[in-house]
């Protein structure tokens, strides 16, 4: 950095002529991360990462840009909405849209057949940002995909129970997982009568009944996709179901539906994957529901999409929006959707240049919607810590700095995340306040009686108890106060 | 993402025109961090971390785009390797090129006067990438740094005690920290004769000293720069000089050096440094070095740079690099350099409106290098984990994949990271060897004999040592398990 640029920059700033008005802010639809907000994501990556290693899961990396050719042609439409860098000599450049084609790229890039990981990172798009209602151009999303072919729906059962424990553990409140699979919305839609062609809009147009009355989606199939009536009625018929193993059972006997070899497939494999979810006892929480479409258009089995029951009074509803086919985990999501995936057989061959095949299965995690109601909860609820320190080192007198310089540094070796004001004779007074300000909950107190007695005294901060205790010599202090501390801290 | 789109795609790569001829790759100058590189990755991370907060920092983000005018101006002739964003209508962006200059502009966007803050995270260069010697275009950087009015060489003691700590934990070998101020060698300059507007050239010659002998480092002063061989030599006298605070204290008497106002309030807190560092008991790996210049050039006070004594026959010597004063943490440093960092007063002040000061000191953790080293070491020695599965829950004969499913599902529940093969009857053969593949050091085998008899087999898959525990009833399994395994683990 040249100083001296800096400088003249500065000079312009003040400077007589008012053309140079230098704004002070970050890129429209991005945010900074303050120490609390920080606090905060770290715990939520915390809980879900300890999930995904739980269940053995491995983490790659990408980068935050693909050659735009990578990205060209996989996200139709909303393309538009992709971050392209500057021609400045060499390749042309795209931010990363999802994590999901990134990945796809990287298995056939390194011709991986089966693996099991989870990416958490930045994706960006030139959406609309609403940054009040936690929508941004630069959001997190965390995916975790199991990619191998293996027995029908035993990896796909295990990402439903992986979204069970997380929502469990981060305590969001009520929620359900529906399922659905869109081989049995494709026989479903083949037996109602809808032509070929039209699956895909009839299952986009299915897809906003969380947000819709039955009535304007029907009028949507009828009026705008042309939809026969009739057909509209008799998936009108079938969306409204919702149940379990049970369900699926009928549904197979279903006269009509029975009919769809697609259908059936998507159906017995509904039963599998309820046996295999009664085994890990999650079936409280997840329901058959026919009505469930999902947006992407790359689902070719299972799908699912967690919902909570009750929405805190979010200020974060995410929009009901037009993205279409396309809008991906973060985007098209429901009020009330925090995660959702499914099973995606065909993407990676598209990019293998003999076309080989890797199943997947996959969930995403709607990790900047948790984030939010979990920002939300802290405003109301306690204070939340930016910093782990357990004690500050502290002195009643003047002139110990040298003493509070040594014993910190000896916490610091034992391991002890301790810190000391950078003031020579900081007041105790600012230095209880320090604690109190940052919740650092135990305070080492120095005094010029102590250091002549061999004693150090540590004080819990809220409570104000204060324990003394002897040292018979230098070195033993650490350890005394150590175990002090250690002892205060278990009976906070 | 369109379906459609995607086999439109496929199309074309088979197609027979033979123009659209799609490459796999990443961009150039990047890579794919594969799941071996992640482990690595993070282990470095949360010894660095770990460190970060055992002395009571806290975090931030900033978005990976700045608007372009926030970077203009920063980086001198090397703006020219700053990414820029394509011009899609809006705003003007740029991608980050380092984190200080996003931390400077967080600090005065939010009028904050004192913080102790981490940064990890990923920057940007068009610079001509050396990918075998770990030199790329998007990497990452770690900052830390300490902002606020505090008193004299506080905060910088502390800057160089967490580079000690962490450089050891890494057990990276054997390393010193050099210790330098600007202000001794702006003294030096003064007394020595150079003139006032040669002193950050002649400056960035002396930090060419780590990579250049005496010899060719005086006849760029003199023949490139135009000093006199006088002032040259008198320079090559003072920047051979190392020592500790005995030398501080020498020179705050040499006759000439004592000359300069600026050099002797740079040797005082020299000496306020060392009494600090002694107090820590760092002294043993510092050295104040005259030589040390360090490139960039917003540094006001002390600086520093730790040097690994005897690098690894390393693949990846940063190699000499001709960027000058600006090259940064990641780029400039010498052969071995490790972190590097210093007090800069005045950037802040740069940014605010109204130029009001904060003071900072911080450290960089040249962590790509140290990803290097440790990655190289890890090629060496053991298999590197990428998972954290501690049991593989397989079984011996058939039809046993609901009872390994209910038991795997167990052990989630209670926290234990565990696994099961996704195959309705995989042998027993194949289980042990993805257990010895991926390093999960038990396994706990299901055979029909034992679920009739009511115990579970755990295996100490190294060893092969097993163990045959009785439970009383299904719900006991699990406890009797864990404690078995538990066991186990503790006397491998």
């Amino acid at each position: 950095m040249s100083f001296a640029k800096l400088l003249e920059l500065k000079a312009q700033l003040g400077g007589d002529d008012g053309k140079q008005t230098f704004v002070l802010k970050t890129a429209k639809g991005t945010r900074d991360y303050n120490p609390k907000q920080m606090a905060i994501r770290e715990k939520v990556f915390n809980t879900i990462v300890s999930c995904f290693k739980r269940h053995g899961a491995e983490t790659i990396d990408t980068p935050v840009f693909e050659l735009k050719e990578t990205l060209t042609g996989k996200y139709g439409e909303d393309s538009k909405l992709i971050y392209d860098l500057k021609d400045q000599g060499g390749e042309l450049l795209s931010l990363r849209y999802d994590l999901t084609v990134p990945f796809a790229r990287y298995l056939a890039m390194n011709k991986i057949t089966n693996i099991k990981r989870y990416h958490i990172a930045k994706v960006y798009r030139r959406d609309n940002p609403a940054m009040t209602r936690g929508r941004y151009r630069e959001f997190y999303q965390c995916d975790f995909d199991i990619a191998g072919q293996y027995d029908p729906m035993i990896p796909d059962a295990e990402c439903l129970k992986i979204v069970y424990e997380i929502l469990s553990e981060l305590d969001l409140g009520d929620f359900h997982i529906k399922v659905n699979d869109r081989r049995i919305l494709d026989g479903m839609f083949a037996v109602c009568g809808v032509p070929d062609e039209k699956f895909r809009t009839i299952c986009s147009t299915v897809d906003k009944l969380d947000k819709m009355l039955w009535e304007d989606v029907k009028n949507e199939m009828v009026k705008e996709k042309g939809l026969t009536e009739e057909a509209a009625d008799q998936i009108g018929e079938y969306v409204s179901m919702q149940g379990g193993m049970d369900l699926a059972e009928r549904l197979l006997h279903d006269p009509k539906l029975s009919q769809s070899k697609q259908a059936c497939a998507g159906l017995t494999d509904m039963k599998q994957l309820f046996s295999y979810l009664q085994l890990f006892q999650i079936t409280d929480k997840v329901v058959f529901d026919l009505s469930l479409a999902r947006g992407l258009d790359y689902y070719t089995g299972v799908i699912y999409e967690a919902v909570l029951c009750q929405t805190l009074q979010a200020p974060t509803p995410a929009p009901a929006e037009q993205n279409g086919a396309v809008s991906g985990e973060e985007g098209g999501v429901s009020v009330g959707s925090v995660a959702g995936g499914g099973r995606y057989d065909g993407l990676v061959g598209m990019f293998d240049p003999k076309g080989r095949k890797v199943p997947c299965v996959g969930v995403s995690i709607g990790i900047e919607r948790i984030f939010s109601i979990m920002e939300q909860k802290a405003e109301v609820t306690e204070k939340v810590r930016t910093t782990e320190t357990q004690v500050l080192v502290a002195s009643a007198q003047k002139n110990l700095l040298e003493e509070r310089l040594r014993l910190t540094a000896e916490l610091w070796n034992a391991g002890i995340k301790a810190e000391l004001l950078y003031k020579k004779n900081p007041k105790l007074l600012t230095q209880l306040q320090h604690c109190e300000e940052t919740g650092i909950p135990l305070v080492a107190i120095l005094g010029e009686q102590e250091l002549k007695d061999g004693v150090v005294k540590v004080r819990n901060v809220a409570t104000r108890e204060e324990v003394r205790k002897a040292s018979q010599s230098k070195h033993e202090l650490n350890i005394t106060l150590l175990k002090t501390m250690c002892f205060m801290m278990l009976h906070e």
